[in-house]
């Protein structure tokens, strides 16, 4: 793979080959070579490339460095205003772009190749620059840079012609039929390139749009919680800020993490279905009344399990207050077989917490917090998950506060 | 674009040129012109075929189209079982592929041409099929198929020999240097090629899924209400077809019926924030009551407003109990200045409401439902709204009732 462009320079030499090209033979096997190698290269940019200045820019330097090229140049046509934008080129040029002014508009009755190819969508070939009067008002800058003859061939997206390709020889006559085949060719090629490139923008968007969807419609059922219990507002951002920060301090993925946020945002949703003079009670609880309380993931659980996330968002949630010891809720689940998200959620939930304001107490503060996890760490608490969670407090002590 | 593809058959005359490739000069004119119009072929394969299993075949065809190819066929290599799975073939063939059975494990000594691509990742070219060791197990099937020659070229995805390209000629030594590196490039497009399907494709499965994500959070969030008001269990879901099913018989577009839909699944969830003993009381409510309640459309906006839809949710939501006449809450909005979408979804909250049993009162039925938005058509509802919904009724008795 891979042509090796020469970049034209003005002091270049034709070689006679070209010249030969021109004497309306049929293509010798150089130029064959030359156009197969050209073909190729402007279709791996097609399927490599992902912008599409990018895939002008250097399909101007591969028609720029064919011999009889002297320079190439790709415009976009601009509805509005009737004029172009140029977008790439490549080769001499030497302030040329500058000095071009193109319009396209009805009320201009010759607009000059390029416009001529925009409004028709038909190539357009100046044979000799000198004699042509469609290009006397460029003629006198075209004829200093050495350009002998041009054409100008459409790019069509969808029906549309959205740009232009074109291209200067220094010679006269360079563009013939079987060259012009060639350009219409490569200016299909970048038709379909566009096409490819602004189906694949489409879906990226549709990516990026979807995930904001998904993660505005979990912060906002986070959020409906704490419109019943306004005591907590925030807590579940919160600890999905720590668990998040906690699982990347052991090294998860970060695909991994986004699942852990979900979970996290989420975990307390069940507290929904209680009564929330219960959940807002400025005193201590009693027994069944925490037993209420803690229904709370398995009510979560059923909201959420239809879901298909490729995460165990649910499970996770559902195994949030279960502990090491089998001493948690509501499964008495042990060590190992409580899912590693939740035994993060644990016990970020736990350091939020202790570290927050509550209805029947003032806050306990962080250092409390990180008490009880080093205390209870290989007891309640997973201790890789503990060791984790003291690295990012100690190196973050804001990660609770920040909102 | 478009080379035409001459399909093989047994009793074709091999040209005298081909031979004359074989000699050992340059390659000529028709052959770079032919090879030039096959990667063509293949470069516009690899930007619009959409299926794996669709280039492979497009492929095959088209190198069969070649005058000295009899046949090519493409296999995926299989790890669990060290075997390969044809997957495309043109050609003439003739039971052949039956006949041939190719494994590629170390326990092998000699795994044919096929299966040494597949462990070297290095081409294999078998010269002359009668007199090559290596052909020996396949030699009868192909001579007596006219096969004189054969190259293996691997298909290479991630460092990985996902593949093998299989071509054979009826010439002795058909893939001389030339012709193999023709053969690697069109490899390297095949490649290009997979990477790229496999790219959209995955690209296309995170759309769908967080599609399902965002989907099942939304619902989620409607059932959330449901847990704190049993009485509407499924109202909200029933809104969402009814209304969905209106602007569908009002033309909308699919697109738009989604956001209508999302809006619909999310209308009352301001609910969330008043007390349950008010939602759920079996009697008249209090002019205090009938006020807060009254809040919800504006609570549940506070809520979805920051969600980025593409579509006008929060506004429809905040609308749906707006009136054409300037009667409703929470803006007094008149007519026009209410979005279609409230509209819409008015209708089919008074319909569903009307139509199902509440905790202070016993079903109204259908028909007293659409009696009541008939008689107050253009005073309160958008009269096209009622013909839409009046339609969809009548040919659809159990649009509100299968659930």
């Amino acid at each position: 793979m891979g042509v090796k462009v020469e970049v034209n320079s003005e002091e270049r030499v034709v070689p006679a080959q070209s010249q030969e090209k021109n004497s309306g033979t049929a293509p010798d096997t150089n130029w064959l070579k030359a156009h197969i190698l050209i073909t190729r290269e402007v279709n791996h940019l097609l399927l490599e490339v992902r912008e599409e200045s990018e895939l002008f820019k250097r399909i101007c330097e591969l028609l720029a460095g064919l011999e009889f090229i002297r320079f190439a140049w790709i415009v976009l046509a601009e509805k509005e205003t009737f004029g172009v934008t140029p977008i790439a080129h490549s080769g001499f040029e030497n302030g040329y772009l500058r000095s071009v002014k193109v319009t396209w508009d009805d009320s201009q009755a010759d607009p000059g190749p390029t416009g001529a190819a925009i409004r028709t969508g038909e190539p357009v070939v100046v044979r000799d620059i000198c004699g042509d009067p469609r290009h006397a008002p460029w003629r006198e800058e075209a004829v200093r840079r050495g350009y002998a003859s041009s054409a100008a061939v459409p790019l069509v997206h969808e029906g549309e012609v959205v740009g232009i390709l074109n291209v200067y020889s220094h010679l006269p006559d360079a563009f013939d039929p079987e060259e012009m085949a060639f350009l219409a060719e490569i200016a299909g090629d970048i038709a379909l390139g566009i096409k490819r490139l602004r189906l694949e923008r489409k879906l990226d968007e549709t990516v990026v749009r979807l995930r904001q969807m998904l993660y505005g419609t979990v912060e906002a059922l986070s959020r409906m919680l704490e419109l019943r219990d306004p005591y907590t507002a925030g807590h579940q951002m919160r600890v999905a800020r720590l668990a998040c920060a906690i699982a990347r301090e052991m090294g998860w993925a970060e695909d991994r993490v986004e699942g852990l946020r979900l979970a996290a945002l989420l975990h307390d949703i069940g507290k929904m279905a209680i009564p929330a003079e219960i959940l807002t009670a400025p005193r201590r609880l009693t027994e069944p009344e925490l037993q209420l309380i803690r229904l709370h993931p398995v009510l979560g659980f059923e909201v959420l399990k239809g879901i298909e996330f490729p995460w165990p968002v649910s499970q996770a949630m559902l195994q949030h207050h279960e502990r090491m010891d089998g001493s948690g809720y509501p499964n008495g689940l042990r060590g190992e077989t409580i899912i590693p998200e939740a035994r993060i959620l644990g016990v970020a939930d736990v350091v939020e917490s202790m570290a927050s304001h509550r209805p029947y107490r003032a806050a306990l503060g962080m250092e409390a917090a990180l008490e009880e996890i080093s205390r209870n760490s290989g007891i309640l608490y997973d201790p890789q998950v503990v060791e984790a969670c003291l690295v990012v407090c100690r190196n973050n002590p804001g990660v609770l506060v920040q909102d």
